[in-house]
């Protein structure tokens, strides 16, 4: 009787753990959802904590003290990791993804759910220690990633827009410089309500070429009395090597393109 | 020993399965991935399924014959999506939410990943029968909820732009009627290659009024020569009570604001 109630039992812990990311559940609740002792769900616990470890499916954290209980955090081996990027890298050095202006076609990968979560639980995991309190994105390519990215940290996204709509209420209005070659002046705009003062904000983006539009970011951020706890990005260009933004990550590096094929020279950066 | 591996199986199989809702995984995989036999697996995914329908977990679908195996489906119970539903609601109903020309703020909502996979699984739920081959959505706020909806149903997610960017090729371009008062034209883009003639588009959005910005969608998607299988929302409003689009559903419905409390009357629409 016993087996049959564990054996019903981790399924469903093991759902409930990984459908919220980051996120810290006292012992307490599994032991009133599943009418089971403290030492019983601690068991179990350690049972999917081993069996996640043997699969690479991420790791069930234990918590001890006061704020004790445990939660999982998706993250991966650092060869599962390696092994993503290096396929990730190999889908985009796919030829026809040249276009003009020095520009990879990437919006089929950036928002395939699976790739965004993927790519969001390996950003996510060199910030667990920053604890951001929310995730900063500009619309529009990088927003499935910063979600996932959000998801995996359990924090909300926050929308960055190019100008300010009329169903998001008063916002606040700054000028950047973006454009890695033709420079020019561009507007950003995110409601007011959506930051507060103090909060730990983490920058997520899709590409970053020049690093403008990053660091109109960080400018947004200073605005609203945040502090900005990282900036990453999926793929960054080796040109130009200076950019407007100090201290960017990427998963990816595109270092050009091969003018007779066609194809993008894309690698992991090794940064992650 | 048996015991062991089955209870280190259970966790493992139960995050695979529910890491890809609506796949179709061989039970073969399992068995390699195990080193079990096919009834050892068979009897693993019996207790999972089992115990995700005891907990409102979703479903666990064996599927007989040639193309068999096991597949996740998010579905919440009835009374789950309705309490999801309600709760959400009473959350758009709090003060402050009123913004001028009779919009609602929602960004703070809409950009919640446990939000809006919340109400992607709710929304895809509805269309796992009509099979589409992608969800569609324009930018910028439905992004959130449409990427949650094409990971619930493991398509791709494709979003139209407001003007077509360097950075996504050629693409086609429509005018549509945008705004439920104030009339005007304004322009959609979508990558060319981002959706091929014959496939079958979910379109997502989060917000309906007049609904022209759907029937812009659905005109884009002839253009493409695909087939519209669904129109869907996160909330619509009341008035006007004729939308540009028909046969749209929406999730909740606002019918308007109270003015002395800056309430808005928002109800789940009983539609889903």
């Amino acid at each position: 009787m016993d087996k049959v109630k564990r054996s019903e039992r981790l399924g469903a812990m093991a759902r409930i753990l990984t459908e919220t990311p980051n996120r810290i559940h006292t012992l307490g609740e599994f032991c009133e959802l599943f009418g089971a002792a403290k030492s019983t769900v601690s068991e179990d616990l350690d049972l999917i904590g081993r069996s996640f470890a043997e699969f690479d499916l991420g790791r069930v954290e234990t918590l001890a003290g006061a704020a004790g209980g445990v939660r999982y955090r998706p993250i991966p081996s650092p060869e599962r990791a390696r092994r993503e990027l290096d396929a990730l890298a190999e889908r985009l050095r796919e030829p026809g993804r040249m276009l003009p202006g020095g520009f990879l076609y990437t919006s089929d990968v950036t928002s395939e759910s699976r790739t965004a979560q993927t790519l969001g639980e390996i950003l996510a995991m060199a910030y667990y220690e920053a604890a951001p309190d929310l995730v900063l994105t500009m619309e529009t390519k990088g927003i499935p990633i910063a979600l996932m990215t959000a998801r995996a940290l359990d924090v909300p996204l926050v929308i960055a827009r190019r100008d300010s709509r009329a169903y998001e209420g008063s916002a606040v209005k700054i000028n950047y410089i973006a454009g890695g070659g033709n420079e020019r002046i561009e507007t950003m705009a995110l409601a007011r309500r959506s930051v507060r003062a103090g909060q730990r904000a983490l920058i997520v983006d899709d590409f970053m070429k020049g690093g403008g539009t990053l660091q109109g970011m960080v400018d947004m951020m200073r605005e609203f009395q945040a502090e900005v706890v990282g900036v990453c990005v999926m793929i960054a260009t080796v040109e130009p090597r200076e950019k407007r933004v100090k201290g960017a990550r990427s998963l990816l590096v595109l270092d050009g393109f091969d003018r007779a094929t066609g194809r993008a020279n894309v690698l992991p950066s090794e940064q992650f």
